[in-house]
């Protein structure tokens, strides 16, 4: 689109100089975020500070019916913030304070741009952290309105889980609060978990107050291989279902674990499917029987090797590099287009899931990995083809395609973690049936004239 | 209302005679809830055994505008299914299966009517139990619906945090399935949480998978009595402040302690404010760590005795005196009228909440209780008044509405566990501002008639 005049020259009064680009580099920065979805630039950037700004930003765009996509660090990967129709992005990455720590209530007051390890190293201070964790550096902002997850939420649950209180700015411009710092709330309709998770498509954030977890007083890890993804995922099953409560229990196929061994830092490990798990407790000896416990589920499921006593450092280098895989497999296959998916099942369903694709991408004959949060029922493939080779190109389409079709058989879900975004629309219909036309309404009325990052999560 | 002629014939033929009734005794039984309220009679009541029976229902109901109130099993206390427009009350009982236990999951899919206590009778026998626990045997339907909690909020959650999926019937008939047995979802806008506690103004629940909890392996308890509530309210701020994890805390003052003593199975406790804490772990000798680690804060804060070792037994006749409270108070001050009063506020806030709310009660010279889920911040007052006596009636009013503005000065909510029901209306727009409007846009959205449950929630 271009720019009703008017609507430019109101902004350009709105924000200083230094807050507000046309220029085309920073156009480009907004155009992507890291999947391989098709770039589109937006014709606007402005940085606000204040709410007052983000409303006032809103009422002029609602006014001109200029589509307003909001941005955080640009770390999703299926697309969620590219601003598929141009217009305004308002990028949040100078609103980034925190604004209160609630030490012991175990709770902080953040703006949306304050990224995830920035704040964790300062709540660290307070014994406290952000369980969720994306392994990206995103922003809070972003993590909320895609209700991110990641290692942690088999323990802690997704960013939904940890959210008590928001500030939002609505399509028109009116500001809200939702929720409160109370735990327990019960006043009326639930807006909170409305907004987490609509990837700024009701309403944009311009501050939350989260839940924090203390930070554990006794942690163990473990390392387990196995002969088939199919008995990793089994044994995961066992874990979950003797009630054992894993802080982090990720599951990587042999692929995975090929790439993982690229990272100079870390110890060299087999490559076979692999499960690194980790325990917390307040007391050692409890820690003790649980992995004594998950050694002898391992061992049913033929592990070949179970390591536990991995050293404090030793683990946060393989986090470390657990968290930048992603990275490392766009690196791996270098000039090689991609396509990541991101599917979850109950736990129950899980073994079948994954000897299931497993099955389907030697059947396909895609290249990649299989790998995941495997605790919570979650998985991730990534495959990759060369950007000239159409018929590759299909053939990851279809598998994704077949992938997400089991997940969904399997009384699953077509994203535990991404999002809907761009890639996740054709399956919402087959997911939700008519719950869409309900999904339809609320955009309907929170946004009826459609400028909120449109194009995404609705097909 | 008189019931449109048309409507009732309609309703004839969907119904077989043995479950539709125009009765008076029937409509007494569904006029009241076990608040003070005013109770309404409805006009008719019907019992649906299936979606389809609720969904072609809603739509004649639609169709002639008349009111329609789902019914649980009328233990909220709120006046939540009261049904104040008359018209029909949909009553939920005979749809009570358990339709799926998904055992290994954790899970388990039920109708709305499935009573509580019955439900986790059946799933002790898996080593499962639904944790929110909200004392009397409210329908699941019901506790949906409000967001019931309860004594076992304060590590479990409330009902929101342990809903995966819904069915639920729109105002107009359309039936919709909302989330999935996956417990991890990021698919689209969470209308899951957006019925949950909406007391029935939204849509009707006919169906709902839950997430449960594996019964712990070891379970202590402890007793402990202060000089006053505000040493008690000190001393949950200090335990939850230092990551204990209890599984029930609970305060009592020395009124509600006088009237837990008339329950004859439990033993004599003195008459002082007092703690009853319960603590769970796989692991005996982390449990023990935790109650030395209490002992030395509720002696810090003047605990004048601090029993262990509760047996099994006798715990489970506490918390049944516990969760009986409610009606011993009512037998207590028999023939009186009441008023039940419930706050929620950050644990930091609660020791000033309790004082401050006991100063009140002192001061304005109202009669009843203290007590509450103290571990989650949360405070009911049942205060009583002779039906005749005007002047006393309107103090107890006063001290409610002193005692629901402290909690929201304290950054609390109106209603941590009640709903908002009738009682709760008037504070909704001083907690909510803005965010009210938005909550009627969703309302008009889903009902545009305003069939379902009429005059809730919403001032």
């Amino acid at each position: 689109m271009s720019l009703p005049t008017d609507f430019l020259t109101q902004l350009q009064s709105l924000y200083p100089p230094e807050r507000i680009s046309l220029s085309r580099a920073v156009r480009e920065q907004h155009a992507r975020d890291q999947s391989a979805h098709d770039p589109h630039l937006p014709d606007v950037v402005v940085w606000p500070l204040t709410t007052e700004e983000v409303s006032q930003t809103l009422r002029l765009a609602h006014d001109a019916r200029v589509p307003v996509t909001p941005w955080g660090a640009g770390t999703s990967i299926e697309g969620n913030p590219i601003p598929v129709q141009g217009g305004l992005v308002m990028d949040f990455s100078r609103m980034d304070q925190i604004l209160a720590i609630h030490e012991r209530d175990f709770q902080v007051t953040v703006q949306p741009g304050v990224l995830y390890k920035d704040m964790n190293k300062i709540l660290a201070r307070y014994g406290l952290f952000f369980a969720p964790d994306p392994g990206a550096n995103a922003s809070i902002g972003g993590m909320i309105a895609n209700n991110a997850a990641g290692i942690r939420t088999v323990k802690y649950g997704a960013t939904r889980d940890n959210v008590l209180a928001l500030e939002v700015v609505l399509a028109d411009g009116r500001v809200i609060r939702t929720g409160s710092r109370s735990v327990k709330q019960s006043a009326g309709y639930d807006l909170t978990h409305l907004f987490v998770g609509s990837e700024g498509t009701l309403g944009v954030i311009t501050e939350a107050t989260l839940k924090l977890a203390p930070i554990p007083a006794h942690v163990s890890a473990a390392v387990a291989r196995f002969p088939t993804v199919a008995d990793a995922a089994a044994a995961v099953f066992d874990i979950i279902g003797s009630g054992l409560d894993p802080t982090a229990l990720e599951l990587l196929d042999a692929t995975a674990m090929r790439i993982l061994n690229t990272d100079p830092d870390i110890p060299h490990f087999p490559e076979q499917p692999t499960l690194f798990m980790e325990f917390a407790s307040s007391h050692e000896a409890a820690l003790h029987d649980s992995l004594e416990l998950v050694r002898d589920i391992c061992q049913e499921h033929g592990a070949e090797g179970f390591e536990t006593g991995v050293s404090r450092q030793e683990r946060a280098r393989i986090w470390h590099a657990r968290h930048h895989l992603f990275e490392a497999h766009v690196r791996y296959f270098s000039g090689q287009k991609f396509l990541v998916g991101d599917a979850a099942v109950p736990i129950s369903h899980y073994p079948e899931l994954i000897a299931r694709t497993a099955a389907l991408m030697e059947e396909m004959g895609v290249v990649g990995s299989l790998l995941g949060h495997a605790g919570d029922g979650n998985i991730h493939t990534i495959v990759f083809y060369p950007p000239d080779d159409l018929e590759a190109r299909d053939r990851a389409l279809a598998f994704n395609d077949a992938f997400v079709s089991l997940a969904l058989e399997l009384e699953g879900t077509c994203t535990g973690e991404h999002g809907v975004g761009l890639g996740k629309r054709k399956f919402m219909a087959k997911e939700h049936g008519l719950a869409i036309e309900v999904m339809r309404q609320l955009k309907q009325t929170l946004d009826p004239r459609g400028i909120l990052n449109p194009g995404k999560v609705l097909p």
